[in-house]
């Protein structure tokens, strides 16, 4: 017999677009028999003084419990006195990776043909530590912290994802030869867990290297991993490869086996509410959330659909050139499964 | 009359194949009537105490008398105790900007086809510091610095560039969403000179997101101004958009009126004495000495014989997948002159 136990997972529809391309993914899941019995949660109106932030306790403690979601675009409200949704999210929940596979996308067209690859980026520490001070006036520094700890934790994500997922090569991204010491403690992490993945390859690229690389010929790539703001920088980069933020799809690991897959596009304010927008990254981000489930035949099975679906090209929404609504685009990928 | 004072410049040949992409250089200037007296000056063998590096206190006086140089690739030697002979440059030197043009050369065909720009990057502290430390066990952290002085000072360069070059747009690189007091200094500086040149537009991009848009659309960009790292990423991924550091010529401008071009790309040990070596990037940082120099009917003259040559495609080495000796090459440049 068949477990028809739906699966409990955060929904976090985000603003702006966000709720139209949540809606999408919960059409696809539906068509595809992925039974999942969403809990949803906006962000506040009100700064949650339990979270710092207009991210209510309650969604944190829903994904805490749940231990998977998924997220829309959130864009954090102007204002002083709190913290980025985005920043709030991966600290509370420990979100210490940052996983990102990106590919080149069969029928839409871009500069490449051959980008196979996934970035793992160090999500918790590094240029993102938040503490700066002016030392005196007209001279302000920043710190950037590195630790065993949590560079042993990304590292270990990277060689298990690669060996999971059948790749050959883990590439440490770096900049050692200046940072001895911040980076250089990274780099040595990196050595040590590839140590226990013999049937791996690894190596070490310089990042500015690395980016020259990248532009020239990404099929170079496998696996990369790297601290914080190089993983902000080489993922966009990467993205902007196949066609932009609009496709790529993204998922956060946390501490206890969490995984928050994610849109990391905005929230597209000017065609919310509109059918216009493309739920394709989020769509793609569901997915990866059924492959941290292991459910790969839904995962295989939806993510053909999407693929077939662009592939075809009569459906397409505004941002990739075509004129499809939102629904019409998500109906064509229900066809297809 | 014309004045036939040779101008007197320093020569840093370098190593590998540094020398003989110097040689080329000369050749073309002399065919050219450009008359240069080269002091030229090697890496020494031994550390001088005065520098603490390889260089000689010499070859650095040399270019402080000149206040114009050319150097080629230096490989640092191994081993400690000294410091890296490009940072010792840029240190002793005081060499606060690293200007990059980077336009694709027409007939050398790429993935891109309307590169553009030019990248500027603050060349003195950041991320380069060079002040890290342990704070406790398996927990290190590096400074950045950001200075109100070095920032102005780039900014400066980078609107007065524009100006004299009839740019339309300075765009300064930065990631002040995270870092608000280092790049966020970085970004009032630049605001502040940007005011007192009305006719250049002025904008803001997050380096990310900068990057994205670089492999997607790079016409989008005129001149760049950021802090030290985001200039060494960006620089060398603008690079690469164009087919590599083989072919992107770079000048440091230092305090004082300084100019020292520089091929950025390595020296080649694996090639050198072969006459195998490409001298495009060596030979196109020499033209941007000359347009240092104010010499533009020189440098426009030299720099449309190495286009043509380039396009021609009749005369290639072999990083640009042709056969043609360095000579060869550095002929048909003298015979398009
Ligand atoms: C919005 C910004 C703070 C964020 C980051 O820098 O991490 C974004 O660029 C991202 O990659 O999620
Ligand atoms: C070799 C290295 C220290 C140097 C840098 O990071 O500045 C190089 O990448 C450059 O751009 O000149």
């Amino acid at each position: 017999s068949v477990d028809t136990t739906p699966i409990r997972a955060t929904l976090f529809p985000g603003d702006g677009i966000g709720p139209e391309i949540a809606e999408s993914v919960k059409k696809v899941f539906t068509e595809a028999d992925v039974h999942i019995d969403w809990e949803e949660h906006y962000v506040g109106t009100e700064i949650d003084p339990r979270t710092q932030s207009f991210l209510t306790w309650e969604s944190l403690e829903s994904v805490r419990r749940n231990k998977i979601g998924l997220k829309g675009p959130m864009a954090t409200p102007i204002g002083k006195g709190h913290r980025s949704l985005n920043l709030t999210l991966r600290k509370e929940l420990n979100l210490y990776a940052n996983v990102r596979p990106c590919y080149s996308l069969p029928g839409y067209k871009t500069r490449y043909d051959n980008v196979d690859l996934v970035t793992i980026r160090e999500n918790t520490e590094g240029e993102y530590s938040g503490l700066e001070h002016q030392v005196v006036r007209g001279v302000v520094e920043s710190l950037k912290i590195i630790t065993r700890q949590a560079s042993l934790r990304v590292a270990e994500y990277a060689f298990h994802y690669a060996k999971a997922h059948g790749r050959e090569r883990v590439s440490a991204i770096h900049k050692a030869n200046i940072m001895q010491k911040t980076d250089g403690l990274f780099l040595k992490c990196c050595r040590e867990v590839a140590e226990k993945y013999p049937e791996i390859k690894y190596e070490e690229v310089v990042i500015d290297n690395c980016c020259m690389m990248l532009v020239k010929n990404p099929a170079l790539f496998d696996v990369l991993v790297m601290p914080n703001l190089y993983g902000d920088i080489i993922s966009d980069l990467c993205a902007g490869l196949i066609g932009g933020l609009g496709l790529t799809p993204s998922c956060n690991i946390g501490e206890g086996g969490i995984a928050l897959a994610e849109a990391v596009h905005g929230s597209a304010p000017d065609i919310a509410g509109k059918n216009m927008a493309n739920p394709t990254a989020l769509l793609l981000s569901a997915v990866t959330m059924l492959r941290h489930l292991e459910l790969h035949d839904k995962a295989d099975r939806i993510q053909d659909a999407i693929l077939k679906t662009i592939a075809d090209g009569k459906y397409r929404t505004a941002d990739l050139g075509g004129s499809s609504t939102t629904t019409d685009f998500t109906k064509a990928i229900c066809d297809h499964l």
